[in-house]
């Protein structure tokens, strides 16, 4: 049942599949140049990890808990489980910092090891991050070193059964380590799918989907991961945490809700019990153009209020709209202008195209103007391929980073303007900051931009500003500091900003309840 | 834009509108004589409340934080203050038990009078008991008074503004104090609704309907409280906790999910951010009937896993059909038999209709037979005179009380034999156990039990046993203590062994850290 367990692990500088690299070609090149200079700038081409800072005697002893073969300490795994992928993360890969290596990687073969390690590093005062796919785009990798013994991460590759399916229930329990195409795989045997694609899906596993809030593509649809998930299964230091009796309960606060999104501070996901759906028969992607991001906005809004959302729905601002057109591979043909939208409608032919019909209905009453199925298969095509795309960016001196936030309808103007405005002071001119409607909700969205900028003389430096600025201005609209890429280490200053003293003083104590000691994922998340 | 200040207050004794009680009719009475035999039992006519237990001094500086007409010591305030509307609250008042009566009511005015009202208690160690609308059925509201310097009852029944309306979001802010209709009335002028409608509406209050994650006859259509709850106020201890600023969020835990269900046991919510709706422009309810509960609630199942669940469905048990059909208003005409299924639509005319047409589709290819409007009407009508009629049952000698749980739909047929043979085995014969199905979703179900029996000798005890033995056979088929009751005091050991002790772990540190003293609704949910 369980696939290989060798999956391909990502270059330690880049993100996916080696083989997969995009370099730009020569039209690609020429805008690039236009708008931002060429300046090539290769990633060093290897660079020393540090020397496991570790008692060797600890290894050993590790090594009896889960066996020799799984307990690592050579140069290329340590590399590969240093951070996770943001453009932060990868400005400093390329520049040759791995000063935030792992000691050791160890891999438990199941939920009675992560126990074992669990006490094993309270006892020995090791800090433990628990990685999953490794694609954190908020530093929910970079676990604080000072005061422990070493730092283990508690690599879930070896966890990837599916435990259970209940096609009564339709319900799948699921080990965390599996990646996305893994997991889904695994239910296609059963006619199941999850239905959740997220960017990182080619990468990211099913635990770090629930221990980050994670949304997909299809979101709208299928439900963001928090909303898929029925129960779970936690190993912390106090002993595991069963939850998920029924698919809702008074039975007092909800503590699935704790552990999602708890990014590994709290415990470590054993297993995911999830909303599971039948493999759609249907699979029809179409795009719409809109004279403009607010007529596009509030089309998405009357859909949600209607209860009409299809299976996928995003739509692209003006300036993203005529980046994306200004691609070789043209979308929407030529003048097409305004802004994008994407609809996809899955499931079975009657359902997608009942679906299809009521909201072409609403859109075509609403001004919009139909684009055919080009534009869906084009963005289909290309829907995990952006971090591609940014990599090869970064060869040529270009910064491309991704940050994202959501709100209620109502204000996601302001915060839409505040934003981008807060980017474009912080950086500068040439820079671009493109934005799409990412998820719709019936009281709000989401907003995810995409920033390119050039590097200059201090890349990190130049990203931390306008990402404070950027953050700044999302508190300062009342917004959320991010609406599915976690907490991690980066956006910590602002989630106490959201949550207040109180909030952040619930999660201290559940983090001292559960992990007394601290070892876990030790500065991540929690305030 | 406040409503009256002054609603009808029930009965002490009794459920609702003291003017609406419903005497059993002949027929009735004949009915219930022949089942469980008459054995008149009208509660004392009055009884002593204990006088106030709380130093006059400390009444007096109340008096001067609230204003001294909203500090009330008299019986009949205090007597209407005690307890819940669980058949054992109202045994124990009809005998004349009012020892859990609070020592003071005291009515603050906003969320200001709440945080000056907990810092006093907490420098005078006084229990607060948040009181919405005195429906809890769980002893949600019989607070601990050991050690205590006094019991305040902290009525909400000033707090019923409509705070805020955004038409664009579709939410609307509103005050913990207003109960169903109230709130109901205050969105109608504005076109909208909340749509949540459980059996309590008339009584129940917007912040009870929050900190006990209230379910609603609606709520296939419309969502359980707790999913349309977008943000929340909450007066703690050690400062107010403002949650809620997107739909959706990964900005770490959803900690308003751990506020719904809080009971009153980490906070006093003083208000509450809801999704809102349109107001229906069609309602239209009918009855369906299925050869058996099998198969009804397979049907169900079905809907509800292609996503075409109608606003209300419910599915009632042969023996609760045969019971409503033996009623004088009889239902569904002779010979209906089987199990009665309601199922209802509402929204826009197309909405609506086109709902009803998929609907209609499934159940009729799945073999259910309509019953036309009637059935439907008849429900509506009647939607929440239970409570009523069991006052008039325990009346004459009869216990009627209910208990609810939920489960995932593979094992909802051996949750509903475990909890019915575990009740028929506790209480003997004559006992009549019904069953309705009465929420349903995409994994699973709720089952809600009512029980009528012979109150005998001792009927507190009698149903304690009852009510343990369920309880004993919830847990044993792993299902859920309570789907849409809450937790309060009777529920307590279930919870622990629901959560176990890493839950029940997270649930202390969260009160030690948000109640460091103990003073919110103690004895309340935590076990």
């Amino acid at each position: 049942m369980a696939p290989e367990k060798t999956a391909v692990e990502m270059h330690p500088q880049r993100w996916g599949d080696p083989a997969a690299a995009t370099p730009l070609n020569d039209a690609a090149r020429g805008l690039v140049e236009l708008a931002f200079g060429l300046h090539e700038h290769p990633p060093v081409r290897s660079s020393p990890v540090p020397a496991p800072a570790i008692d060797p005697a600890l290894l050993d002893a590790l090594r009896e808990l889960v066996g020799a073969e799984h307990v690592l300490t050579d140069d290329d795994t340590r590399r590969l489980r240093t951070r996770g992928k943001s453009t932060p993360d990868l400005l400093r890969a390329r520049a040759g910092d791995l000063s935030d290596a792992p000691d050791a990687v160890v891999r438990p073969g199941g939920p009675d090891d992560v126990a074992a390690l669990l006490a094993f590093a309270v006892e020995h005062h090791l800090a433990v991050v628990p990685f999953g796919g490794g694609t954190s785009v908020t530093g929910g990798l970079a676990a604080r070193r000072d005061g422990y013994a070493g730092v283990v991460s508690l690599d879930l590759v070896r966890m990837k059964r599916l435990v259970a399916v209940d096609p009564v229930s339709m319900t799948a329990t699921l080990e965390p380590g599996l990646r996305g195409p893994e997991a889904e795989a695994l239910l296609a045997e059963h006619a199941m799918t999850l239905g959740h694609y997220p960017q990182s899906f080619e990468f990211a596993s099913i635990g770090g989907f629930a221990a980050t809030r994670s949304s997909g593509q299809s979101s709208a649809g299928y439900g963001r991961f928090d909303s898929l998930v029925v129960g779970l299964t936690v190993a912390t230091p106090q002993g595991p945490l069963v939850l998920g009796s029924a698919p809702a309960s008074a039975a007092g606060p909800d503590l699935r809700q704790l552990v999602l999104g708890s990014e590994g501070a709290f415990g470590v996901i054993t297993s995911v019990t999830v909303r599971v759906r039948h493999l759609p028969a249907v699979t029809a992607y179409e795009g719409w153009r809109w004279r403009s991001f607010a007529e596009g906005s509030a089309a998405m809004r009357t859909l949600a209020q209607a209860g009409l959302l299809p299976t996928v729905i995003r739509l692209s601002d003006e300036t993203e709209t005529a980046i994306n057109l200004a691609r070789p591979d043209e979308i929407g043909g030529a003048g097409a202008g305004g802004c994008l939208m994407i609809v996809g409608y899955e499931g079975t032919p009657e359902a997608a195209s009942a679906r299809q019909a009521a909201v072409t209905a609403v859109l075509t009453r609403l001004g919009g103007e139909w684009l055919g199925e080009e534009p869906g298969r084009a963005w289909a095509h290309g829907r995990f391929g952006a971090p591609y795309l940014r990599d090869s960016m970064l060869d040529v001196g270009v910064l491309v980073e991704t940050l994202e936030t959501a709100t209620f309808w109502s204000n996601a103007e302001r915060l839409y303007a505040g934003v981008k405005e807060a980017l474009e002071a912080a950086l500068g001119e040439p820079t671009m900051v493109l934005c799409h409607v990412s998820h719709v909700y019936e009281t709000g969205c989401s907003l995810y931009f995409t920033v390119a900028t050039p590097e200059g003389e201090d890349p990190l430096g130049r990203w931390q500003a306008a990402k404070a600025a950027a953050s700044d201005a999302i508190v300062a609209a009342g917004a959320t500091i991010t609406h599915h890429h976690a907490v991690g280490t980066d956006h910590k200053p602002w989630l106490a900003a959201e949550i207040g003293p109180v909030g952040v003083g619930i999660l201290r104590a559940v983090k001292a309840e559960l992990d007394p000691t601290g070892i876990l994922n030790p500065g991540v998340l929690i305030p």
